[in-house]
């Protein structure tokens, strides 16, 4: 029966699908709903602006994040899709529930949060609203400004690099740590609790002219999954490029799986992953991992359109749908 | 002990009078945190920005209002406060906190009420994010265009007359009948579910050279007392120019109420109230509701910052803070 559908039965990517097509644009709009971030002509300048739901006991849990981490991380893992879009962040604001007898220094110390990271991307946080709520939920909207066209998910072009810029697999492995009931490694528990993107590689990316780029939020493999989509592209990744840091392989070792699950399934990292045209010399910091390859003639499906050479299929663990999806069962 | 304090105990405005002193401003902010939104100089063009959470049980129940009317009141709620700058609404963003078991159909019609409400008002719905939560929680972050200066809180001077424009106390009866168990009159109750703000009127103050401006969403003593605390003004309001409409006050008769407590302490109507130059010809729309004064040699405190003329004090029933303070016990 159609009409007793849940969220949960269709998953955040089913049902965001089924109204993106219903929502018109208006003439200020470049680019609407569907991409890292939209993208706004406000009296000839050119506006990036992008929201994110944390929810407790989804995204962050105060047992194991502090009301600062939370802060930091709700700012970061938007101004990481404003910077994936080639922007510069200028402000954020914040929208708080939290339930009446919650103590008023933990908010005290997610607003200094919200302010710490806003400060480290160069931002600053210009408005925000504070309301009763069962939960705590924080909902950040980031806003930034591009100096040139906003780098999307769709200029991926057969023959372009695919290269990175930040961590891959240190949120997922600091998670997969908490959950185990550990608290240490200290440095892979704190990527989980707030991720530090690289803001400017961002910007960076735009100048050098990278032809798409997204926000690994999901996964690596999801993520560009996403940009293979938009760009009607194939991608191929080389597994001698993709680092999976030494830290992460003696962690899995210790826990009994794959690094690799991580590295190339696990989200909330928010590095930046980027395509550019075979000749550009990559910005610092930014790291070849693959290629960008012609659809195959088939007509690759999903699960086929990001491929790792020399890998017939993907090793058990490793999710090429993203490590994180919402309402998932 | 100052440790154990909680929300409930220093409610919404405390919390936020803690905060929005620690909170730098980085070049591009005209106008931070404090108003009705922030004012931000992009590029040269003026930006308005503003975010407010509704959450289910405190600003919205399911088997009150529809999926349409959350939407459209999320929207509204928002682009007032745009409107309330003297700018024109350009575009909203939407955070969604819901259940995995709620009916995709539900969030559809919600997302409709949005993309409706945003159509109303001239401006479109350029992004989005869906996560589960224990309860719906929408958080619309709303973008307007300036055309000249912001119209703020604080530019009311002694001389002024005092306007509005806009229903007052219908969404306060629509909740009272609610509350009672009734579901009509229809019309009170829908202003309650979703109001209808005059957002046309908010930039046509502006032109025609408002001094102060704020959204009446607390209640027009609370709102008109932010702009005299804001403007360093008092503000007497001539009880024979309030208008009190008849349905209303048959509806206060019915319950054995008082219909002028919503009227003047009720809030969530988001009508537009304004100052302006004694001389101005009021745009369409707009009626003289009072005038601004000087404060009292002796220092008028909160209370008495808005006074009715010929009311000693304020008949029972009547707040001065606002029909509607979060966390408030």
């Amino acid at each position: 029966m159609v009409g007793a559908q849940t969220l949960g039965d269709v998953g955040e990517f089913g049902f965001l699908d089924r109204i993106l097509g219903r929502l018109p644009q208006g003439p200020e709009v470049l680019l609407g709903p569907g991409d890292d971030a939209a993208v706004l002509d406000l009296g000839g300048t050119r506006v990036v602006a992008c929201t994110d739901v944390l929810v407790e006991g989804s995204h962050f849990r105060r047992d194991w994040s502090s009301a600062h981490d939370v802060g930091r991380k709700a700012v970061a893992v938007n101004v990481a899709d404003v910077a994936a879009m080639g922007a510069r962040p200028v402000a954020v604001l914040a929208g708080v529930a939290a339930p009446a007898e919650l103590a008023v220094d933990w908010l005290t110390e997610l607003a200094e949060g919200l302010r710490d990271e806003a400060a480290s991307a160069g931002c600053s946080v210009v408005g925000g609203d504070t309301v009763a709520g069962p939960q705590v939920s924080v909902t950040v909207t980031a806003l930034g400004l591009l100096d040139g066209p906003a780098v999307t998910r769709s200029g991926a072009r057969a023959g372009d690099v695919v290269a990175v810029c930040g961590r891959l697999g240190h949120a997922a492995a600091g998670l997969a740590v908490l959950q185990r009931g550990f608290r240490s490694p200290r440095a892979l528990v704190d990527v989980h609790r707030c991720p530090s993107p690289p803001y400017a590689a961002g910007p960076q990316a735009r100048e050098a002219g990278a032809s798409a780029m997204i926000d690994v939020s999901d996964g690596l493999l999801a993520d560009l999954g996403h940009v293979c989509r938009a760009s009607s592209v194939a991608i191929e990744l080389d597994p001698d490029a993709v680092e999976v840091d030494p830290q992460l392989q003696a962690m899995a070792r210790g826990l009994g799986v794959d690094a690799r699950a991580w590295v190339y399934g696990g989200g909330e990292d928010h590095a930046l992953a980027a395509c550019f045209a075979d000749d550009v010399t990559l910005p610092q910091g930014w790291a070849r991992i693959g290629r960008v390859l012609d659809v195959a003639p088939d007509g690759s499906s999903e699960g086929l359109a990001v491929s790792v050479r020399g890998w017939q299929e993907l090793p058990e663990g490793i999710s090429a749908t993203g490590g994180y999806q919402h309402f998932a069962r």
